[in-house]
């Protein structure tokens, strides 16, 4: 197993301890991991608020805070495709090689494995508190949030002030 | 009436014993119909989840275990145009020369309406058993459905166990 | 303040006295308006029963209604962009140059202001009763709805029948 | 014919005086012009270098100066469907009712005819000088170019250095 | 080879005798052939002037009239993919299972058979006289294009007077 | 100068000496190098035959074997937008904030520049030899073209035989 290499799919809306502990689980098994960030071109909606732009930084400060190596993953923007039957051939033109898929999404989980790839669960990790919509709620209920995500993702968040874009999307009555 | 052409549109999700008495209904009335599979490239979802070539099987194997001729209609898949305005059009590009539309479907119906065509209704079948929505509900919660679809459908799913992608199906979140 | 160029973003479904109440307030303020009608090119949905070049029409005859010159206003589609983060480029693509924006749109007001735009609320104007939401629900109840729109938008509805298509797409189970 | 409401199809890139005989031709056998600018989210192509936005100021602004009453015509932006044939349902979504439609381009007389409407060519003006082509190759290769366009389409063009533009984007070697 | 199934890709702008030889060649060889129609949506341009449902009209009265049973052939319409790289997804969406790929055109070729697929040439038949550019271009000038497609295809041409689209297309400058 | 943050667009199909050599001319100058690769999703066309997961895995290799830090760059895909008057914005949505863009094509200098940016060009280097134009006429006449790309890139795209895929499409009469 060692030798493979993996692919990690999520939104990462925003990156969580949970992601992190997952980037970790999977590097301890594997030498190479691509991170594929999930619909990479939505934005400013209740469920996605962060752009990739945000995420891929994100992602790297806080896998740079916990002492994962470069040399060890790569982040790769994947934009949702029109029909989910085309949604695999996307990842294709995207992703290099990999020999395995970690997630837990229940429609990736389909696609992937009705297109031969071996597909693996994620075990979850405290996912009471370590989710992206815990995250979003407690934001925009004004609870405290700090402790869903790592240190780096925190200080992006405050430093930029993303939370009030979330504050405000809230108040939309906008279906997406 | 005999000799005009008929269009029925519907999603098929699956083809069930509702959609084969319409059949039977128009082909009693009307010279020969076209199927137009709606939705047609929209798979691997909650309301969706066969594919447009599953679903030309089911059809095809249905109306033959019903004796239905295949000189007296053809299926033809209708994508989803990107705006209602437009979707006639889409039709019209897809769909050879017909006089009356059969659909339930309110939406389909004010669109062909105020395209100029004449649109019927089509008398339900026991629509508290014979529903698509009945079928999805059924497979995911355990409960028998093979009432609800012709023999040849019933095989068919079962043959390619399609049943395990509407039950994987119904525990993602997505709103798609 | 008088002679700047001001934007007001709405999908007017339909162009209610609230909005009409809008119009007045910004032109007390500024030379010009331009009224950018958002979700251009939907129709036929229940969020968006009314096609751009019925709303056109309605609100051209309800500002000449109130004695508006032409002189003051342009109106303008705006189609709905793939991404929320591309949106005000396509504003800019189609509307001349603004200075400030009018909307209460939660979305439109963050995308506006972190391209930089000035965002002004509008004051609200009896928003128990004059929303584009309280007249379809009104219309679909068979409820005096007459109130909430100004004579000439009534007559046009009344006139084209066009209060037949929101009663029909009400009884459709589409998301959209 | 007097009473009928005309519609006038093209892309003006830019308005040219052949455009502005156009209008008034036209104005002379009809009560009133929609003007239907076409590619309207086209631009910064070598055949579409400038926005709707420019385009629009640029075609009141030549119709004021003709003294062409704003009561007369109206412009809308109709960007290019998917399929041409969808294009003319598009153009429902966006123009208000009319009788006729005035085009030199091949393909939208197809596309009308076939769709029912009574579709006349515009006599041409002097076609050798007032070309959208002729006014490009001008510019790009440094010639006198302002006797095609209106004097206030060129004091616009001059005005925001849009000429800039033009000769820039025929250094590309892009297909579109 | 005789049990297997066979998939013909071609855009039959319109199905001609060499597209007829094709059918028959195959159905010699397979003992099911699905007839896959590219560019499906397309129509109106000069590379493709007839919508699908011409093209499916035209096929069925070819294969008819040359008497192949409609027991051995189904015909599809397959619209073109936003990317070369999902385009055997979307096949896979639209066709049933098939082994075996029929064409010449060197693109589909490559990603037919980067996807795994068995792909086989299709003897040229006269190619010199049986292309839709061959009869495009006899159409266009006026020569005498009778004896490219088969007798059905003439006559569905003539009666429907669809060589004046042809030659109308011809004066556009339109780059599609 | 030298702390400010670059971005360098191009197509990289294949990525040649002309681009390493960009790239180190970018780095003398600038502190980190975004390099945002354009028509991201396109592959298999004549001027684009591979896609980005190929080119992303080209690039890496070329930059590692001449001795470039991977702390200094970061590859990011940007797909094509619809409209060139959007293309701005899908840059921001992917590529983290940077200072200035380094390009010498037309089209991305204008849009760039009209936006705000500082555009910069890149002296070309031996442009007669090293452009993708030159590799990809070489590999189709089956001239020596070892010389215009890295040793790293000539060794990926023979154990992958990309090659023959370039050879292959070259046969196509396909507009893209």
């Amino acid at each position: 197993m060692k030798e493979k290499i993996a692919l990690l799919v999520g939104r990462f809306q925003p990156f969580h301890k949970g992601h992190l502990h997952a980037v970790m689980y999977i590097l301890e098994r594997h030498s190479y991991l691509y991170i594929g960030v999930g619909s990479a071109l939505e934005s400013h909606t209740k469920r996605n608020p962060f752009t990739f732009s945000e995420r891929l930084e994100m992602i790297r400060l806080a896998l740079e805070e916990a002492g994962i190596s470069r040399d060890l993953y790569y982040i790769i923007p994947i934009p949702d495709s029109k029909y989910h039957g085309t949604w695999v051939s996307l990842v294709k033109i995207l992703i290099p090689k990999f020999d395995i898929v970690y997630t837990n999404d229940p429609l990736t989980r389909i696609l992937m494995y009705e297109s031969g790839y071996n597909v693996e669960h994620i075990p979850y990790f405290h996912r009471e508190i370590y989710t992206g919509e815990e995250f979003r709620n407690r934001v925009v209920t004004n609870r405290e949030w700090r402790e869903i995500v790592p240190n780096a993702v925190y200080n992006y968040i405050m430093k930029n002030k993303l939370y009030t874009r979330i504050i405000q999307l809230w108040k939309t009555d906008k279906v997406r």
